[in-house]
């Protein structure tokens, strides 16, 4: 016979168990941030079940519609970047849809899609700072431009490699004013860019656009890059698609010619 | 001086070139599917720009609602997958949330994800047997099921691991008949419940459903696993947040004493 | 107050809990496949422990050097393949050492370091074949030609995307027979090499030739691609440390003029 | 016709071309930092084709045997670590051996495989420190630990989660002396134990060890993570084959009554 307290000792949990507030399971029940899941079926839009799961709460109308416009604004850059390349590698390679997808994702360095979750963090702050020394926002604005200057860094959100006038940026803004998601955070950024461009000719891109609105919606900077990411996946995969149905298996991207043997580095 | 003629052969591409025809990048443009990205932001939804980027069409209004309810069902399943539990040990160890994400992602092999595309598969192989052989769909659903009964194999998006009952899928049913996408892959489905149930006592699942839905709408079944992902990454991005945010890094999740030092395998 | 029965019925595992039989783990201990790693550390080559952690026995002296040198032999092709290439990216993408070699690894795909497996699975079903079925080893290659031949596929371990004549695979046999390593399954790779130089001018390759020796040293077909990946890991590390500290981060790679517009592929 | 200098001004290189020192990819050829391979095949071992490839050059015999007993000593850690969870968890599922792999490595975040980078930092820093200002190391010691106590972090390579002593340690630390690879890192390392173990009773664990000795070895930081993961990957190959033969596919690893709903945290 065992009395209970020794019971208790006995089973005391020595390791932290698993553990959610998003979804309880139960046998037959998924209950998601409260609602059933087959309430939200066909009740709610994709984008609101993405604001549901990571805020915790529903989205307005107007931020609906905003993030519509934003996930849409991530979908594809054609072959040029380092993701869609590694993802049509492995397509060719013969690896399977989530593998060319999970490698996708990895190329999503610091310098590829960091930089929304750079410009977010940037704008956060500074708002931040605004708000608590009292500094009118051209003047953070300036602050900020000085220290990335001073640092040889580049502004996060400005200039891209490809376009100088990147034609996404003035769209998601307008729709920003449009759905009442232009606030500080996107008043800093439009500060930011008066004073690049006189500078520097630099203007706003997509990045800038998504992380001062973003952050005006009350994302957490820190979800940035993860929102590029569902954004950009289903391009992705059309990517990975185009390349299995369309292309020849283990195609030949490369010539033992091509590989440029007169500039051998010399690490060592 | 070198003749063109000569000029030719020397550049005589080698290597198939990457390319593409998701979306065109010209300096300042982009064009996805025909349609200039800044026009898209803003007018569609996202699960109207997936259906673009996957089908190189827009759906109709149908069809879009129907997407936006098939993405919400796959939200997420709380802490049981072993997607959901490898993004959070990845997250413990402190590795950047894009790489959580592709971990997640790689979890998602034959057993977990793959049965919605093995389903899409197989309703779409017996939707193609019944028209070309002449099959009433009952039948084609009874063939299926002693074809994998015969094999020893789950007939797949049917029975769930947790739920006897998966209350997303008659709600995904429901939903497929109202927006006019209930056709010949719902109703072979549909056969193959009415049989197993009778026979087993087994339900359709919400990848059942899912497969169903979305072959009728004309989705090629090797796009299955890679929707599936599509819906559940913003799940995955609040499980990593939340273990990021809410629990200790590099937590415990198992004690010395609770590997099972008596049930060891002998593998050899 | 509880009886044992019913503490026994409440704490019944309900879930298989981890267990391994490779390392025992306990305070100041670690016991693998019986050995106290402090007494392995400093007495066993890196290939012994391999092998230990593979097969559960140590190698004898002819089979550790013979695993030297197959593992030195996964080393490196230079820029050319997928998956150094895609890890590369990565490392110009500005992702961590650890998510560059995830990278790369995930692009082993089929049609990539597959050979090898698909390759040691056939030698060992073939050897297979001929004990069961009493038949020679060169009349037992010649069905595999001819089965590989009729199904439209490829041998795999014969012919090399860059090399005619693979200079590592000669090497390879030449120390499986020094080492004790060649028998049946290599005697059957040099029956099928001598009917395909005849019949196509075909020769074994580095995936040939390792899979023969493996299959003789009695390794599983299906370790045959891990086994590739432990020998190539050290090459991608050495490349990505390459592109880290010799290249310009975030390199653009492609031109926007680079992307063949006149090759755009009509996908629907 | 066109002059050659049209020519050179048409084809100017306008992307940074791939390129590599690490190995010379020719017809029929490889050669890798500057050695045939095929003349290395069988005339080295594994840690000397390492060696080779990440420092450019052959070790010495000394050197050889430390990194035989460096990477023996990394193998594995039972079923403890959030990479070998995750790598069965992806078996599990039914994902291909490299996605399993892959999976396991990005478990290796900053939190887990970590320390060795940021103990070669310190220890790197700390001997530069020492020889710039010409600071005992005791001193150096000192400075080190004031500096992670005051900004509340741990030393990175001492103390252990499972271990109040590690084995593998001293066995390491025996070794470098053994094979003249005990130098100012391993002495500034030695330093560091010798005022843990008395003011907090710390000792030193596997990843300071190597840290110290890979530092003295002449090994970059930069590359420790990466030489754990090489050491490593055998071990998660192991786990890998043990799950996907010894266990049934896709098990419950978790109960829906286990996930602690008592627990619920409140991340909002």
């Amino acid at each position: 016979m065992i009395s209970e307290e020794v019971l208790k000792g006995m089973f005391q949990p020595r390791t932290t168990p698993w553990r959610t507030s998003i979804t309880k399971v139960e046998p037959n029940r998924l209950i998601t941030q409260g609602y059933p899941q087959e309430e939200l079926i066909g009740s709610i839009s994709f984008p609101e079940m993405i604001h549901l799961l990571l805020k915790g709460v529903l989205p307005n109308k107007n931020q609906e519609q905003m993030l519509q416009a934003i996930l849409v604004s991530f979908c594809d850059h054609g072959i040029t970047p380092p993701s869609t390349q590694s993802a049509r590698l492995m397509a060719s390679a013969g690896s399977p849809v989530n593998a060319c997808l999970a490698g996708g994702i990895l190329a999503f360095g610091e310098n590829h899609a960091g930089a929304i979750e750079i410009a977010m963090h940037m704008l956060q702050e500074g708002v931040k700072l605004s708000r608590n020394e009292d500094v009118a926002l051209d003047e953070t604005a300036q602050k900020l431009i000085n220290y990335f200057t001073e640092n040889e860094k580049k502004i996060p959100g400005f200039g891209h490699r490809y376009h100088k006038k990147d034609p996404r940026a003035p769209r998601l803004i307008e729709l920003g004013r449009k759905y009442d998601c232009f606030k500080e955070h996107s008043q800093l950024a439009m500060h930011i860019q008066d004073q690049l461009r006189e500078r520097k000719g630099i203007k706003m891109n997509i990045d800038g656009a998504n992380a001062a609105i973003l952050s005006d919606m009350g994302f957490d900077w820190r979800v940035g890059c993860g929102l590029f990411i569902v954004g950009r996946i289903p391009g992705l995969l059309a990517h990975i698609q185009e390349e299995k149905t369309q292309e020849k298996p283990f195609r030949k991207l490369m010539d033992v010619d091509t590989v440029n043997e007169n500039e051998i580095i010399n690490r060592f």
